[in-house]
């Protein structure tokens, strides 16, 4: 059915890994590189990164309209993200492209205009381990990952994760420390499917880890749309074009054929 | 379990009724009041209004801290709403307070942050008649409506509706030029109940339609909320205390106890 | 709003308390007794009880039209269920009463039937510790709870539970031994509201924990409704009576006025 | 991605066209073939038929294994389909296996089943004009579909549809006799994808209608799922393999390693 390559872009807002030692150690080229080769790996996408230091952060119109799937990993900058590039993405997901947040993208602008809440969590750095179940086995994010996966240091995020209901849980972690999250949600916004993926930091080697990889590839796969169609103009119908035969009764504020408020 | 009478606040742009004759001579105190009006008819209420006009729109962080219910008309003037009484207004509805977009509304600025789509339709003045239809007859925001009730003068709204899946339909629209809608939807973002109403506009007298009148009341006590926790934090939980005793292994990016960048 | 007292029907299997002798000295007088204890401590709640072993199951029509929530205890004899009775109890909740199901009840016919899944889990008896976070800490169901509460011996439940998406999380648990379960979880079902609730065990005092009470009692003002029109009719429309003008065009299968097949 | 072809059953409860001159005369070979060679236009779906007269109704084990999805269709003998084969198709829906329930299998076993609601509607035969209005035009089941299309002469269902909250809703019908209808929705149960789609009827040559064709074509290659785990066992997980070592510390009911209730 899929005849071309999905065109995957991975946006990385690449300041840890040029301010913090730790991270440019673990990520000499940008977490974004490290998140690409991992997708690369399925042969059927094409893969391309971005930064926030690009011009228009690397998401003009001609990128976003050439991608089937946005990964996103942001989180020192949120704020340095221009509106008009939030407005550019969030017309593309809803038309189809899809979205992947990763780890602290959970306050990203994107992200958090997509889910109209708070997005917020609970958080603790002590390296401890994280384990990750799997809560529909026959997921297709969850395909190759027997009853779950586990990554021996990370970052613990814990509940009350502040967002809608997603439409289905895929991953729910258990910490060392004592707390749970839902680290695997989907979404879907309009026509654009969304996922949202916990494993991340800029100071773990989180990347590397080969069942986190291949969920980055099973999510790209689920989130790609073949959806052809803009679902966000709000075009006037004149009563001349009424299904049913209409003649006007009332007052009419607007003109017959003027153009809707956006 | 209410020992308190219901505090609602009737947010009105009030703008068509200022500029336009026909709009003024239907409401001449503006449809705020008339809304109001509505609403004050269950004693169990206190209404007060407020307007774009007002400063900070009438919508200071005391108003909104001593608001259940938020009931809001927008049309002309979407734009102008400004950005911080807008997250103002998000933060209230995560903490509990109820929202409830009227009509045009569907393109304010607060509704559409808390929904995360294009929230688009189609429409046309032409003066026909609607039906609402009730989806679910034992839905409190359908108390006393039967099973369908009609306005007689409307401008038409079709679908597509360009909203997240809605966690229940209370009321589809049949039009009388062919067009259907999904004219009364509810959603929850964080602690706040939304309910979106189709009927309103400037030019019909529809917020003096008694069934309307009823609904508004219904939708009124079922989005207030008497929850009071905020879940809009973003707390660093120390490693000293982990409900599991924890060492801290790995490297640490940030301080003990240090804020979290929200 | 409410005039009356809630009333609470506590169904209990009541095996185990009569066979094993454990369960028999922590539930001298059977769990559905310490359940019902639990709910009584809310002075607005009049509370009976029904089990198996009573001549229909203790659910009669007399008994359902006059309970607004059920509470429903259920593990070693759940085949012994009489299905007419089990439809009985969803035509109830279908009319708005509330159902809570607790621990193993998720296999329960009435809750299988509601859900439509297998409702599958893993399980473990090793006395582990338990520890429910509270995922919206605004909720009604969570009033009254930190963070967290803890039940220091029980019975473990482990993903996935194999349920149609929750409309929503109230508790997600965190076990000893390593897994993760969403034990508190909503549904509404025509006008029924319903909750799960995994805490509970014939081997456990689990139904003596404070906090554990008090989320049932939270719980059942929670799932109480207003409610009082049937939704599970199917009522022919002659064309007589339809709203808009009609002449019969086609071939009619049935006769005008002819009941529907149900 | 697919490598094999769809293979696809439909069943048809084949009592109208035996006994029903009307019904015999439009579907000569039964409604089940119409179904079956509109889907079959589809090259790459294998096509097969089954009917309530089959020996087990044509849905052995060997069949449901070998259906990627299955096309229901009944009316007069709902109650006729043996609880054996309706508990089969339940576990390969949950499995993975799609579901298309047409027209008046509303109120058919599976559906109901599914769905755990009355899947009660209102309904007329006039032979009314319908228009089923496309709510999400990117949606993969409305491909090749405008704004909406229309069938000359139906039977009506009206709201209120007493189903769960759907996934999402991808046709809302707008009926000449004044009454709208959820006509086209989806649910997710287990990993079964479920589409329920209004048009048909035994009295109206609508499994002809090309836009009918078109999305039932369609929702085939959507439902359609490559997931492959069973989701519906209940494994006992002993102490011994706890992912955290785990001494046995309260009373055990159940021996290690026996197996569960079911």
């Amino acid at each position: 059915m899929m005849s071309q390559k999905l065109r995957v872009t991975v946006w990385g807002e690449n300041v840890h890994e040029r301010q913090n030692p730790l991270a440019a150690k673990i990520y000499p080229d940008g977490m974004h590189h490290t998140i690409a080769d991992a997708i690369s790996e399925d042969g059927d996408c094409n893969v391309r990164t971005a930064t926030l230091q690009d011009p228009e952060h690397g998401l003009t119109t001609t990128v976003l309209e050439n991608t089937d799937v946005l990964v996103w990993w942001g989180h020192a900058a949120h704020g340095q993200v221009a509106d008009a590039v939030v407005e550019r993405v969030l017309a593309r997901v809803w038309q189809g492209m899809g979205f992947i947040a990763l780890h602290s993208s959970h306050y990203s602008k994107p992200f958090m205009r997509l889910m109209g809440t708070s997005c917020s969590i609970t958080w603790r750095e002590a390296g401890e381990k994280e384990r990750l179940w799997v809560c529909n086995p026959a997921h297709p994010i969850a395909r190759g990952i027997d009853r779950y996966f586990e990554i021996e240091n990370v970052e613990m995020y814990g509940e009350p994760f502040a967002v809608p209901t997603p439409d289905e849980i895929i991953f729910i972690s258990w910490f060392e420390g004592g707390e749970v999250f839902r680290s695997g949600c989907i979404w879907k916004r309009g026509n654009g499917k969304i996922f949202y993926f916990r494993p991340g930091h800029e100071a773990y080697p989180i990347y590397y880890n080969k069942d986190v990889r291949l969920v980055l590839r099973n999510a790209v796969r689920w989130a790609a749309s073949d959806g052809t169609k803009w679902i966000d103009r709000c075009p006037q119908i004149s009563a001349r074009d009424a299904p049913e035969p209409l003649e006007i009764k009332g007052p009419k504020i607007h003109k017959e054929d003027e153009a809707g408020f956006r």
